[in-house]
């Protein structure tokens, strides 16, 4: 079994749970290695204590789940099978008494939560998704360097973003701009939808892009990122087109030191909530704290939105392998948002930073 | 209340449920005028047989909900407070007796459903997503009149990618070019995943667009739709590059009379699987029969998958304010696919159509 298998069938184990019923995309992509959207269909990885694990597909993807290297058994389907029958009868085989099952409780709908009970009834649910989370958390090399690549992609995009800046554009045509540029790249997919904010737009940190066209004087924000191999990266950028004011550049240069104290911050075994307090204090200092309103970061990875979740209160070191990332933000209502946002990693003796877009103020 | 509402409330009635609990985007947005996409947070609508309904949302979209219309009561939450406490306590204020649950037992996880149950312990919990189907299957005016106007950007996209067709180009440099333009035009997001296949591509339902260049001789299929103010459109037409061999030519011409045979069957009351034989019919005649693989076509509104189906199956008959595709194909194994599809409605005295790109042969 790989790795990542053998470390959640030794949880398993421990926990003295029957079977693990995982049906989420991403978790059955970062055990198994597949990477399926099955729509409304069923897709199922069951781990095991002991023995093999399972898959469980529509007939229709079972060649690109070999393709994607599975070599453990499937069980697959067509629309006129009873998948759970199959499933029912696979694990009658294997002469297990099924007493603890875990599953991804925010995942699994009530109907196929009732599927399940209809032939496991006695058992105990328990939740697999923290378990998940905390493998998911710790990244290997492999990992990492995917990340990278995403990494220099989601700059490439940027670049592409602020090269396209005009006068009059508007954010839907610069967003257009990128999208068409990174298609041409291979990208097939962005890691979220592509947000370009202008003037004062900027200061709604969940600013829905429009047909707002550039000003001169406008903050431009660009946030984005792209899937490689299917993980995501997430890099933010400001710039001011025409010239600055001084607020713009005070916000702009408080934003840049708090995000480069957040960084200085990442060493493996500081707790991570001194990541987000080095940032916030650079932010208080200047005067803004109440316009930094969010954490400083979240990690990264499969989905774009991982664990460790970066915020003042958590008290996880900082471990080797954690993916994330770092993005203060000062958002003044009627002045306009900035936010610096990369993608960084931990590394045996500090952090490395995988997004290399410049993040000295850039007048357009 | 307006009339989905009241229709709904009214079956909640009938069916002696106490409260309805609706927590999928599409559904509340349905029922309740207001789009949201609230991530891992809840949003949700309570609706009953009788008195107001109740929308809960985090406190971030309480503008937006009132903007978009919402006139009744809202409760909002921000994330130091615990929704389904007070959930619970506006249905303990209610004064009812709550007993039959009615949620979506497809969209609602088991950790949602074991917070309900921490409240409602004793009951009865039905699926209330079979009513909201039928409901959502029949389209008013209004709803139409957007779905044609969704329809027409289709026809614009698709007119857009014919002209970007050149030798060597990728499918995905030409998805590249339509989506850009859309953006360009103010469409916010794409129905799905745009499609676009060339050559053997073509002869796969399920294809995945990447990096083949269009050459001579190839067919080039569009499969695509826009959003527009919720609803979805749905397009396909598959032209030639270069020049059409006779079999090119003849599995064209068949698929298109297999779809104008299957428009004509299109009539209030006509069962629906007379409308996918009707296509069917035509392509075995012409001998293609095994090559048409999938249903005629699916509903279509908020969601790109509606009710009806329109499989050979269904008994159901068409009624006034259906929309739905018409998409028969053949694709054949080393030769190629084509598909044509419109997106239709069912009006008192016939049919109509909603997409309105040419369907002869284009050879480009």
């Amino acid at each position: 079994m790989n790795k990542r298998l053998q470390l959640f069938s030794d949880w398993l184990q421990e926990q003295h749970i029957s079977l693990a019923f995982i049906t989420s995309s991403p978790n059955v992509f970062y055990l198994s290695g597949f990477w399926c959207d099955p729509h409304e269909r069923l897709l199922a990885l069951l781990v095991f204590p002991e023995g093999e694990p399972v898959l469980i597909c529509p007939q229709m993807e079972t060649a690109r789940a070999r393709q994607s290297g599975w070599g453990y058994e499937i069980i697959d389907y067509d629309d006129t099978s009873n998948p759970w029958e199959l499933i029912a009868r696979h694990i009658q085989a294997r002469n297990i008494a099924v007493e603890q099952i875990a599953v991804e409780k925010s995942h699994l709908s009530l109907e196929r939560y009732e599927q399940l009970h209809t032939y496991f009834q006695a058992n105990t649910w328990l939740n697999a998704e923290e378990k998940l989370r905390q493998l998911r958390m710790i990244k290997d090399e492999k990992e990492i360097a995917i990340l990278r690549e995403a990494a220099q992609l989601a700059d490439y995009a940027v670049e592409v973003g602020v090269s396209a800046i005009r006068e009059g554009k508007t954010e839907l045509d610069i967003i257009a701009t990128i999208e068409y540029e990174m298609k041409r790249k291979g990208v097939r997919e962005m890691s979220f939808a592509t947000m370009v904010l202008t003037g004062q737009n900027t200061a709604n940190p969940h600013g829905v892009p429009g047909q707002t066209p550039i000003q001169r004087g406008d903050f431009v924000l660009f946030d984005l990122g792209v899937i490689v191999d299917g993980y995501c990266s997430d890099i933010t950028r400001t710039v001011v087109f025409g010239s600055a004011t001084e607020e713009q550049k005070t916000i702009y240069d408080t934003v840049l030191r708090a995000q480069l104290a957040a960084i200085d911050a990442c060493k493996p075994g500081a707790a991570i909530g001194a990541v987000d307090r080095a940032a916030r204090a650079v932010i208080e200092q200047a005067g803004y704290g109440p316009y930094f309103t969010h954490r400083v970061g979240h990690g990264l990875g499969i989905e774009i939105h991982e664990y460790p979740s970066m915020n003042a209160a958590n008290t996880m070191p900082l471990e080797r392998g954690m993916t994330f990332t770092i993005e203060p933000g000062i958002y003044v209502p009627s002045v306009g948002g900035v936010r610096i946002e990369d993608d960084v990693f931990i590394a045996d003796d500090g952090v490395g930073i995988l997004t290399s877009y410049p993040k000295e103020l850039i007048v357009i």
